[in-house]
């Protein structure tokens, strides 16, 4: 049995402004209009004997993950989901994993561990590999994917092979490398035998359990205590990471504590295409280039520019004389930068987070459990949202005390709680929520609810909010 | 008695995306908040003997400027308006100016010639040469503005001084030169003796009058058909150009059709600091640089970029690496390019034209007589705008066939008649026009009325409009 677990946190503060803490990368849409984490669930599904998927995550991404899982074919296959209350880097998630896998399936499990933000192209090529790994990995061999390098890239760790494995692709590590020198990378292309390290391993449970306890001893009885303390805590859905007992293991990468020190890891060379799609260049490779060299996502006019990528949501976008530039422009925020420079979007986006800056954190659209909201214009005296409703969903029975609500429903069809009133509101009708009035918005129909609502008061912030009764558990 | 004639006609579709068909460059608002119109007339009001100002423009913009003549003090001056149903050049203008000037002033009335798009700094100078200039224009003369050249500029025109004209500043012009190559321009500066023609004029109605009949017969007689063709569409405050006459005039400038043959042509050098608001590079220059030579308006991250023209209006703008750019920023066009080369913005709006754009003709705030209105969004199916409304004004009383719409006051009080209803809709209530039924908004208030409107309907565009009574002449 195989088991692809989903490593779905890292923030991708190198993508802002369309990657945000409420927005991580995973879940932006690419140029071909899906997502990293739903590419990475049809890779997942595309394996053999796969009957469940374990996505780990943060807490605050359950709702979105849930729902980039249910808005593909998943043919049978359960999802999971082990939620952590803050990022605790790989090795306490795994162990985690591995303790949550065992408690269903058993020891022998084969775990397939699969970052979300990786693009694989070649999928035929991906599933050889992942079958020949799960064969290695029921061996008790712990398997690294190694990637063959196209060119001498510094910001990537490596993995040297030493002897290869008898009758199978893989060869025994001889190291790991840390992100070397671009002198040193380049002699590794030279030399040969020393690949990228992805990121993705596949192992038993045992078997990685058995490392833990031979290299990481500690680390496994504080991620045991913290199993002990979460299994109260789940659902058969999902599994909520205790937090006082998640935040005594150590914050460590599995590289360190396990594979860089286990006798039985092994490199397997991979067949399929990898990208790591980590900064905007990456990124600008997807989209196709036109005569000059830009490659263009929404509508763009180019005067005598080359070599540039210019993303835009929905503003027209003119650019005149440039070469080898990056633009992305959002509704409430814009980059312009040296295409050779887009990894220094790290320092904006530290400067946006002293700031407590509100592009940091949020778009102008926030997904919810329900559906979406957008903010159209907050002028501090007034706030216009619009709000979409999923067909059979439900925002939750609340009240605000200073602010009083205007409904229009554009699309679709609501049906209001005001007060102790229960209606239907139709398209082109409209409702009026006083401060105070306990209420709540549902979309009983089978089409999308789309509504807008002017907020009016003295204090319009989102925490000015009780909530009674939700479907999502967050009263 | 003085009469400056404040010519506000152009596009400046060089100054685009915040200049556009519906809004020119005299519009704009500057860095220090206020418009080049409002400068101009500010300019033309510290004249001395100023008892009246002509402003003309298209038809279009005559609400707003007036909007803008309005917003400043202007202590017993009158304004007035001729209004061109579209440009043709400055000769048909200023005969048509000359020609209302001398019908309520007579022959003597001195002109003084101010395009609205010229940034004049040093204000005592400048009216010191306007009175130098009134003076020679009493004598006779048709008076130029010759600017100092600070640099070999190949975009302007360029007038040759030969004699002084005695006991005066004035010289008498040796000739016009069309804009020249850059090392003419160069040979101009070193050898002195010529100035930059900045359109800048100054004379009597009756020498303007006699040179047109001298060098321009035609045209005159053409210019008088038109005034008598006009008149009667004139009200005190205001005086509507005849179209189909004034299409018959030749389209030429003023220096073409008089200047470049008058015997009594002199040039004036000015002492005042003159700019001409042409191109974004121009108008980066009105900005503080920061030690980087950065030039920000907005909220601007820089990270290592330098000599930079940073313009927005309401997003986080964050630049990378950049060098010698210019960025402008508006809700819905977003202009990128080399300091170098925004003269070439004029391609990007043929483009936009062609295309027939809405980015080409209207922002997304517009401006009405009565106040302004914002589309927020506009999805097909409903549209949302903000509409501010004036104390005391009024919307025409209408009605739509094809839309209802939602009226949400958010600011201020409104008096709203709806079908055969009226009644006050304070600040935090709604009302509902069904489609067909009359309606008018109004602000009987001392504050600022804002009022959100969802409009709902199968078609949403602004030509669904029937108008039965109106303020400002629209039905």
């Amino acid at each position: 049995m195989l088991i692809p677990v989903v490593l779905s946190g890292g923030a991708g503060t190198r993508l802002w402004p369309v990657s945000r803490e409420g927005h991580p990368k995973t879940f932006m849409r690419l140029a071909d209009g899906s997502s990293l984490l739903q590419k990475t669930y049809a890779r997942a599904l595309a394996c053999n004997d796969v009957s469940e998927v374990l996505t780990i995550t943060n807490r605050d991404y359950y709702f979105h993950s849930k729902n980039v899982w249910h808005s593909q074919t998943s043919a049978g296959s359960t999802p999971r989901f082990l939620l952590e209350p803050f990022g605790r880097n790989t090795a306490p998630a795994l162990l985690l994993g591995a303790l949550k896998i065992r408690a269903r399936h058993g020891d022998d499990a084969v775990m397939l561990v699969l970052p979300a933000d990786h693009l694989i192209e070649n999928l035929e090529h991906f599933i050889a590999d992942v079958q020949a790994a799960a064969q290695l990995a029921s061996q008790g061999y712990l398997v690294t994917f190694g990637i063959q390098p196209t060119h001498p890239e510094s910001g990537f760790g490596y993995i040297r092979a030493s002897e290869k494995i008898p009758s199978s692709e893989g060869y025994r590590v001889g190291g790991f490398i840390e992100k070397p020198s671009a002198e040193k990378a380049e002699s590794f292309i030279r030399a040969g035998g020393h690949y990228w390290n992805s990121g993705m391993f596949c192992f038993t449970v045992q078997a990685l359990l058995e490392a833990f306890s031979r290299h990481a001893p500690q680390l496994l009885a504080q991620g045991e205590a913290c199993w002990e303390a979460s299994v109260r805590k789940r659902t058969d859905a999902h599994c909520d990471i205790d937090e006082a007992t998640f935040s005594q293991i150590e914050d460590i990468s599995i590289d360190y504590a396990i594979m860089e020190k286990g006798e039985n890891v092994i490199v397997l060379p991979a067949r399929f295409d990898w990208s790591d799609i980590g900064s905007w260049h990456a990124l600008s490779q997807l989209v196709a280039p036109d005569e000059h060299g830009n490659r263009s996502i929404g509508e763009v006019i180019n005067i005598d520019s080359s070599n540039c990528f210019i993303q835009s949501e929905d503003r027209l976008v003119a650019t005149i004389g440039l070469d080898d530039m990056v633009i992305v422009d959002t509704p409430d925020a814009l980059l312009v930068s040296r295409r050779d420079q887009t990894q220094k979007v790290r320092e904006v986006v530290k400067q946006l987070k002293q700031r407590d800056h509100a592009t940091y954190k949020l778009h102008r659209t926030v997904s919810r459990p329900w559906g979406t909201y957008t903010v159209l214009e907050d002028s501090g005296r007034y706030k216009i949202k619009r709000i979409e409703v999923k067909p059979g969903a439900s925002l939750s029975l609340q009240l605000h005390y200073h602010r009083s609500e205007h409904w229009i429903v554009v699309c679709g069809m609501a049906r209001v709680v005001n007060g102790d009133k229960e209606m239907l509101v139709n398209t082109n009708e409209s409702t009026y929520i006083p401060a105070g009035h306990r209420h709540r918005l549902e979309n009983p129909g089978v089409v999308e609810l789309v509504m807008i609502e002017v907020q009016s008061g003295d204090y319009l912030g989102e925490d000015d909010i009780v909530r009674f009764q939700d479907n999502y558990g967050r009263t």
